[in-house]
């Protein structure tokens, strides 16, 4: 069965798609701007699960799902379209009010206007899709494309808390649980990197960006494939998500930190020294880009070995 | 119970939103021209049901509702991103071929490039977000708050033929039966009437201007509403269209050009003849703008009654 990635790359190349293959699409807007656009289609019982989370989860993630795809352009956003299709069970309740105030919490933190979209009945399931405009100047835009051999590979922040929040909760973990809710909210709310995205392209620090929203094993193969590069990374040096040890042992935690997505963490190449820059400190240097062409390797205690892209996929 | 419409009002006035409320959002884009942006959700078993249509016919309708947004601003349309929630049955099977295959028929017939869009799984039931951004010179989109009173109201083409197939297919009639075919491709494949909404646009015609996607009826009042006037229309005048006439009595047939919604023709207000125009032979004069806020009245030989809007309404 072909996954979604071969259907997109299918349709790509069927219909000659220009602007398709990125976080956000880049459109021409004036003199001194691009436009950038990015959808995140959210679906009840695939992408979250109402007794896991609340109402106001639900609003604050689908929107920083799709920030966190301007972040990953080094984009501003700016607006917003949000198309809901709601069931009657939800609709009878106060659901929807506390979703648009969970929505508009993040909005207003960022300055994005909510300017349309559609509601819709289902038959019994919750969809959210989520459209985010922003903008970023004219050619600045920073693609997943641009790494070159012998960059260096960072990440912000800490891996794997979503996908060790997701696991908890599988396992009957709720919010408010103290022992996990550090990783319970790295799932249910987490905070997409605009402020470092705008930081990377105003700096011009990044040769290639993305956000890792599959998990830092597919995302760093998306900008490998774009680029037409390899790359290696080194194990210890990837930032784990602290809370991840109090729960499971050492190579679940290594393990979540390469496959786990949703982080809403950036992974970018870069052709210079960044310790000098301010906010360096929240930088990872996980690794370099390698000419060996489709290849990402992975070195655990002095031993190399391949890393397969491992991340979610629908299909 | 609140409707949809109760809803938006709410979030429009609640958290202050500017641009919601017309066919399409108009945001600034240049010094030249604004940007026209609409959603549309597509939910299966709700706005459409696999066994009534084809894949083909799908990726069409679901293009088409949001063309015909930008038409109903006089804009031209420009990019789409497309959202799909997909059941594993359909993946599995070629249905997305084809349903991509209709969508770029229309697409490609009217030079609207996809530049992107989500793909999600779901557990049973086929979702679609279908995004549109368009064009319009800069000031000139025709919104709904123009109709001034003693305007002119004209539709386009001939009203009621999409309620009259939805009905037909109901009744078990199927693509390919030829009594009812041209009804039910009314319902499945209407067609937006950017052309028209372009002229419209191009030869300031229109004060203001709707499409006609929830009914006449509906329709009418939110023109009525959002430009502060009444309004006055002659049954007698209304294009009935000419094939409902074999399956419905009369007065069903006029419930159908009243209430029925998806026709995508459009609605607009005039204060000018419009016989001199080219291709005025499409638009049918059906009443006038009167100053009885709020109030739509509508003549049956004669009689005036109160219309209520009765359009389909999600919730």
């Amino acid at each position: 069965m072909r996954s979604e990635f071969e259907l997109i790359q299918n349709i790509k190349d069927g219909y000659s798609l220009r602007y398709v293959g990125d976080d956000c699409a880049v459109l021409p807007q004036n003199g001194e701007m691009d436009l950038l656009m990015t959808a995140d289609l959210l679906v009840e019982d695939i992408d979250f699960r109402l007794e896991w989370t609340t109402p106001e989860l639900i609003g604050h993630k689908s929107l920083a799902v799709s920030l966190s795809d301007v972040a990953a352009m080094g984009g501003t956003p700016v607006w917003s379209m949000l198309s809901l299709g709601i069931p009657e069970h939800l609709w009878k309740s106060d659901f929807i009010d506390k979703f648009y105030e969970g929505w508009f919490a993040l909005a207003n933190e960022f300055k994005v206007e909510l300017i349309g979209g559609d509601i819709s009945r289902t038959p019994d399931k919750l969809v959210i899709d989520s459209v985010v405009g922003g903008e970023v100047a004219k050619g600045t835009a920073i693609v997943r494309s641009g790494a070159k051999p012998s960059d260096k590979i960072y990440v912000t922040g800490t891996l794997g808390g979503a996908a060790g929040g997701l696991e908890l909760l599988e396992n009957d973990a709720r919010i408010g649980d103290i022992a996990s809710q550090s990783l319970v909210l790295s799932q249910l709310q987490p905070q997409p990197k605009v402020v470092l995205g705008k930081l990377l392209q105003s700096q011009h620090i990044a040769t290639s960006l993305i956000d890792l929203s599959d998990g830092l094993s597919s995302d760093l193969r998306h900008i490998c494939d774009a680029s037409g590069v390899g790359a290696q990374i080194i194990a210890e040096n990837i930032p784990i998500n602290p809370h991840l040890a109090a729960h499971f042992p050492p190579e679940k935690c290594l393990e979540m930190a390469l496959n786990g997505g949703e982080d809403l963490e950036l992974l970018f190449t870069t052709s210079e020294k960044i310790s000098s820059y301010p906010d360096s400190l929240q930088f990872t240097h996980i690794g370099e880009v390698t000419a060996n062409v489709g290849t990402i390797e992975l070195s655990v205690g002095g031993e190399s070995c391949r890393l397969p892209p491992k991340g979610y996929r629908h299909f």
